[in-house]
């Protein structure tokens, strides 16, 4: 990139990571284009995962009653009913986060193209990784190995409706036993393999923010050494 | 933005997050522009976090002497010598990650400007939200709730340096314990304040990949309701 290209771009990427703001009301009348969609959902399928195991999967929620079930039994906020598209990021868990479990063998041999012979060796090594290297030697502490990795996804999935000028907010503020519930309850997630990490919704804002955003400044977060 | 505006951002986007790799060696005679890196701390900076809390900073680190500490004895990998730039991602711990203490109390006041008047009932509805519904009923998983958002951070340093072309590579692969005690010791985190997360490398590559980069399809990922 030549000089100007370059001072292009960083304008743009600042921009975009000024322009997202968490948007607690969206505007009903304008829906998220199909292909704007597609790319903000290639960017959590491109987003990087420890050991590229993708622990993840995406449940694009437009069900109007499941939505409204989970603003009534598990305390979600507006956006649940009122965001155009809403996406939950769903992780593996249990035995689908063990290094010999379906979901990582199915990551390991069909995906990755990792030859069979070395894979006890691999898992050996992966297991070592995480009880002892991560320190996570339980399976709700693993299960926070995959949460990790899943708000890498809701970050780029943020990142990326930036870029186009289209607003998000993260959803956390709910039950999650329950919202986990409603998704078994509803067939739209095995109980078994998948729990629920953490949901995005998306639009366009309604107004404004009446707020300034606030950060610390940068000399407060960064030490140099 | 006009219709040719918006599909060249689609495209920008796309290209983004399809550059990124997982860089194992950076190109030593490479380094980073200063206008760039400030980009990608602004990232980091203005990255989402739960309810804007904020709970880590960063370590730029250049030191070579404690790179090599972390690779002679906690394991690291190459790049952690051989990065151009290397930030390290900490977060708050214990006390640090409880609504009444010292970082959320001066987040909430300092920070965000929020009435000192209404802080006590904002801290009982904070900690019913992390050991109610987010179930993080103990430091130990407190501190995932932390390391969530650190990864958020991650993402958007990854997904920022990849807008500018730079490349980048998450740094999982340590022992934690060991990265805890080497920051420590240099004094470059608070031990009881501090605790490691995970550190990006930055730099360029030094030679293309030479595997193909592999994911799911998108099929596999996404479920619709």
């Amino acid at each position: 990139m030549d000089f100007d290209a370059r001072a292009h771009v960083r304008e743009a990427t600042l921009n975009a990571f000024n322009f997202r703001r968490a948007t607690k009301a969206f505007d009903p009348s304008k829906p998220i284009d199909p292909a704007d969609f597609d790319v903000i959902l290639q960017a959590a399928r491109l987003s990087p995962t420890s050991n590229g195991l993708e622990p993840f999967n995406l449940l694009v929620l437009d069900s109007a009653a499941v939505r409204q079930r989970i603003v009534d039994e598990a305390g979600g906020g507006p956006q649940w009913v009122q965001a155009p598209k809403l996406v939950v990021i769903t992780t593996k868990r249990g035995a689908g986060l063990h290094a010999d479990g379906e979901h990582i063998t199915h990551m390991k041999l069909d995906v990755q193209g990792f030859p069979a012979d070395d894979l006890p060796g691999w898992q050996e090594h992966f297991e070592y990784f995480l009880t002892k290297n991560l320190e996570l030697d339980n399976d709700k502490l693993r299960l926070e190995w995959a949460r990790r990795q899943a708000y890498i996804v809701l970050g780029n999935i943020m990142t990326a409706a930036a870029l186009l000028s289209i607003d998000s907010c993260a959803l956390e503020g709910v039950n999650y036993a329950v919202v986990d519930g409603i998704l078994d309850q509803e067939g739209l997630q095995d109980k078994v393999k998948d729990q629920f990490a953490v949901a995005v919704a998306l639009g366009y804002r309604a107004a404004e923010p009446k707020r300034e955003r606030t950060r610390r400044p940068l000399e407060e977060i960064v030490r140099y050494a």
